[in-house]
């Protein structure tokens, strides 16, 4: 069994360069990038775990009053939030660089499983690459529990209902346009790479999110710090909601951080601020297609842009691809569920094996 | 690599039979087992998946007018809810048989998955037996979305705080007594094999339970048996307050349940009433220590050993393994965590060799 040696990846089924150099962004960097694939065995092929499992980062013991309302339960009591769920997979012969994928709105960690229409997901695809990879659910999504105490002691009269927690559960609709599938429910854009027939494989995923219930900061970005320090050396790997993370979790400190892959982040640091956290480790910031017909994803783009140019002006290696400059046309926001997500996956992973030392 | 073949399972690190025959139970039967464990090669090295993914059994859409109170969430539109989330890891050469793991209060997946103590969890074990090996969350539980519409209706003043969700949070120091660790935290009882040193791992997997607000049926039932059916061939392992779906489940269809193994469930069938669903499969009822002294479980083992009788009277396969009467001491009700968990699995895997025809 060598699948994951360095011979095992030579056997590419393809390789590709892609090399952009759009005047109007001239001031990001042309990504000269060597894409390597899997071979067909390893893609294809039983995979080989050394070691799996799942455990918690952080959380913090509160007592409270209104745990309950039924009488088969106390209600008063210590209970453990804020913690953050990761399960992990190493393969044998494992790089020395982890990947973490945090997932973003409305979503789990399943985001980076297998896609809605049954291919293999990301979080298997990096691990036959080589990389042990690491899948969270934020502190209060998911595995991850959330503080319901505020519901009970609305339910028994003890603080007003309009101080319940702020929850909100994205619709099918919504998440269309948020999505890029198409410009409103239900059409869908021309040349659309999201398996469309099988949405209601992602709809299942949606969870109702308690994101702005959660302390500030969000305790998933001290909860990914010290992740990054137990793993040592790591890149965090964010998708929409959570694309400011990992830059927030390089601001409280660089240790254990080999890089940054922000995946549709729905914002960036602001250019003008203090960029020097960020100037420490090659950034890549991917978005798909349909970024500037979209009125919530263009000034998005536009802002990422700019902290990508000034971030490189004050020394840094950010790199902002976005894919139908490179050719590649029809992803949606859930590039890793898209019908060519092996495809993108190649060119992340080729990007993470010539920007990250090993 | 022939981890999973007859001959890999032959070399066993231990072979003991299980010799059961208390009088004061004698209308159960006595357990009659050659217990082989996995060899060291097996349980300590690497395990070679043929294939993994997770996806969603059930759901049901509806409309809500009370999704979001956030001006960037539309109040309106379709969420799905009551859908069933499974993650699944198939060995090479894997048995026909599946292992459908069912988590109980409060809990998650996770609850099989690798121990608070880091051990590996019952999940990855019976792929290394050879099962493809299903964990679910439950319906409204972990990845399986809740319906969160309710709370926003009491906070925008369109329903009475007093109609909120059900929802319960068990602290520390009632689940402490709930999972016999002690008569009353932070006693403990005198040889006791959950990792009581690694406790925080247990409440950092506890979450708020929505169970009393789910609809009737549970919707987990009815996807554990659209799952069944999807698997042909499973056998469907509760633990706890999941301890009756199983029986449940194979009420609604007979259709893909090969067998039912009940880690200490909190109810069993009534031992008054139509058994003829209970009579078709194996099954195996398993509790651990302390049960006699604890007001709690007590009648809940009172009454299975009851159901137990009156099965087999009526022509069914039931077997209850209370783990003392094995000379199995100190087992709490989170076995599947236990120090011992290797030794338990290996009985429950032997139970399955040797009951149910591959």
């Amino acid at each position: 069994m060598k699948l994951f040696t360095t011979a095992g990846l030579a056997g590419v089924s393809a390789s590709i360069f892609l090399l952009l150099s759009n005047s109007s962004i001239a001031q990001t960097r042309p990504l000269n990038l060597k894409v390597t694939s899997l071979s067909d065995k390893v893609l294809n092929g039983p995979i080989t775990i050394e070691k799996q499992g799942s455990f918690f980062v952080g959380g913090r013991d509160i007592e409270s009053s209104t745990l309950s309302t039924l009488p088969a339960y106390a209600q008063s009591g210590t209970i453990t939030v804020d913690q953050m769920y990761v399960r992990y997979q190493a393969p044998v012969k494992a790089k020395n660089t982890a990947i973490v994928m945090i997932h973003g709105c409305c979503l789990t960690g399943k985001t980076w499983e297998s896609t809605p229409d049954g291919r293999m997901g990301w979080d298997e695809y990096f691990v036959k690459r080589g990389y042990p990879t690491y899948v969270i659910d934020q502190s209060g999504r998911g595995r991850s529990a959330v503080n319901a105490t505020a519901m009970n002691a609305a339910k028994m009269g003890k603080e007003a209902p309009e101080k319940l927690p702020v929850v909100f559960a994205a619709s099918h609709e919504s998440a269309w346009t948020i999505f890029r599938f198409g410009s409103e429910y239900p059409k869908v854009y021309e040349g659309q790479k999201f398996p469309i027939a099988a949405q209601n494989g992602l709809w299942q995923q949606m969870v109702s999110d308690w994101l702005f219930s959660m302390p500030t900061p969000n305790p998933t970005v001290p909860n990914l710090s010290l992740l990054s320090k137990q793993l040592k050396k790591t890149i965090l790997m964010s998708h929409s909601q959570s694309g400011i993370y990992p830059f927030q979790t390089a601001q409280l400190s660089n240790e254990g951080i080999a890089g940054i892959i922000a995946v549709e982040p729905s914002a960036c640091p602001a250019a003008d601020g203090d960029l020097s956290a960020y100037t420490k480790m090659p950034i890549m910031i991917l978005y798909g297609d349909y970024m500037e017909i979209s009125p919530r994803w263009a000034p998005r783009l536009k802002a990422c842009r700019a902290f990508t140019e000034k971030a490189n002006q004050a020394g840094g290696k950010v790199e902002l691809l976005l894919l139908p400059e490179a050719g590649i046309n029809g992803n949606s926001h859930m590039i890793m569920q898209d019908s060519n997500s092996i495809q993108i996956a190649d060119i992340l992973g080729s990007w993470i094996e010539q920007r990250i030392k090993n």
